[in-house]
């Protein structure tokens, strides 16, 4: 489960009771529901991240859907040998350019709903049972109809400077660390320096010790994509840059 | 379990560790361990709302207990296919409320609890061990002596007006909505508007997107209960509106 | 599995995948994600607090890790009938300190990791594999040599004063309330007052509400220690103490 929902209030819970009504035998794991509310590219980078860890079979249910209620359609994805259930409003958008194997069901079939879903709360009533019914042996074409036009994050992409790399900050995680839309591969010459803000950091490293303690480093971190971070500490308030800031690559 | 522990402390680590030694079948769903810290309204609104959810047989440990280790009672309630397990300090009003058919009974079988409970952590040494006694098929009879009379909440009901109903906000989500006292059943004339603060929201919507993003709207929420909100916003935040304050609905 | 590392970002669902693909039958149970970020002394306290109540055959996953990549070492300890998988950087101190029957294995084998680990997540990449192949019933001697001289945290020691026990506040939990260095059985006089800042709090009391509402106390907690609190309130934030701050125990 990856969720906007918090776990303040109960609504994971409502839809854990759910899952566990129609299968008993599910085994459920929180992926997060910290996503910030209502941010689908948040919650797009965190499946992205968390999905080639998990086993073949697993049934993701992902509710960032801040136009719960209206016209926008529900979806099954089936990509490899997982599956994702939730809004289609780009928050499988990684999964499905990431793979050419893949394959969307919209949801319309009641009987695997609880009967008069309520319009604020598809997470509970529509998408845990569906996947619910999924993880019980339900089969993928029961769904619905087929969908060859999923919608799609507009996401920013690097672009090839005179001497670099342009981008910018996609991440922010809980320690502070700033993650770019610069991918490992795209860094295909040496790096003299990262430039963000007012700060220069000079080349790459491997891990966050190299740098002395409170000064900012440059490394490929474990999503693949190029990262800014403060040994030990909070980048993103000791350099003041935040989502969306500009991050420049510069060759050697 | 559903408690004001918070996650940081490893209390309710406490709690699942001592559930499992006792019945290592026992599975385990956190409801939200992020009940406002003493807050037992708060809790029982999120107990209420999560019940109807699972299945026969569930046993709930709710704990915020500010009076732990005092005079105040421990107690097993059985509701339905249901059971729950805390304080008896108004935690399980809906609950009781709600439902003609439930049967209390005291905790008093020091057998059931871990030895020497301490005054300052019920949770752990009375309420988990006896729910984990429970769930591994121990007889409610076993519990203690009937209680007839539980400490209730003192819940505050909505008025009629010449011309509506008035309310208040009794919660605040993650998200910032606010839940009010009213709930659906007591609309029952056409709504012109609802009033909260400075703020006049003509009619009622069915789902967020309804509004114009970043303006408000009342609709009636998944708890059945009447909400403002502010599409993709912070209704609590944006309107300046918080638990307690007043709120209008004026008949057309 | 007790970390620092939060429930935004996914990176604790990928330790909890990793173990799943390599033991499905893993039980995985969160003590926190929560500790102060790179606060090796609050992991040290929390995996000592939550320790005596796990069941025998539990194999705890710790990682508050600023040092990952560089040249710290990751070990397994085994003390009493748990085993403990880590980062070898005083996190474990506690239980070391706390046992006399302990040992330790350098985790150096490569076919108990994930392949090529990255620098910067361990937690992921050695740590969870490792705990999930014990837990399979992978032999602690596959793990790597033994570690005779575990990394020990410097933990500050309470001193005996001319009339009473001087110590420091060494943890703040949710509630706000004050962990300090004082054991139980330190306490072997009778108690006039418990001094902390501008405060002087008469005696010792059993549970919050012996004192009115608002009002400090001091007790002994549920770890043992003593403890600085206000009922129904928050110590910290209504004394303006702090974690270190001096504390005063003063004999009768």
């Amino acid at each position: 489960m990856t969720t906007d929902f918090g776990t303040r209030d109960g609504f994971t819970a409502q839809m854990k009771a759910v899952i566990l009504r129609i299968n008993p035998h599910a085994q459920i794991i929180d992926v997060t529901h910290d996503i910030r509310p209502y941010s689908i590219m948040e919650g797009a980078l965190v499946i992205k991240g968390v999905s080639p860890y998990f086993p073949a079979g697993t049934i993701h249910v992902a509710v960032v859907d801040p136009g719960v209620g209206g016209p926008r359609r529900g979806i099954v994805l089936r990509c490899g040998e997982q599956s994702y259930v939730g809004p289609d409003n780009g928050l499988f958008s990684f999964i499905i350019t990431d793979s050419p194997d893949w394959e969307i069901r919209e949801i319309s079939n009641a009987d695997l709903m609880l009967a008069n879903p309520h319009p604020t709360f598809h997470g509970r009533d529509v998408f845990a049972p569906l996947a619910a019914h999924l993880s019980a042996g339900v089969s993928f074409s029961f769904v619905g109809p087929t969908v060859v036009n999923p919608v799609m994050l507009d996401v920013p992409a690097p672009v090839k400077t005179r001497d670099g790399v342009r981008g910018e900050v996609i991440y922010v995680d809980r320690f502070g660390n700033l993650s770019c839309n610069i991918e490992a591969k795209r860094l295909e010459r040496e790096v003299a320096a990262v430039e963000v803000g007012d700060t220069r950091i000079p080349g790459i490293k491997t891990y966050f010790d190299e740098a002395p303690e409170g000064t900012a480093l440059a490394l490929i971190n474990s999503f693949g994509l190029l990262e800014i971070a403060v040994n030990r500490g909070d980048a993103s308030k000791a350099l003041g840059v935040h989502l969306g800031d500009s991050v420049r690559v510069c060759w050697k």
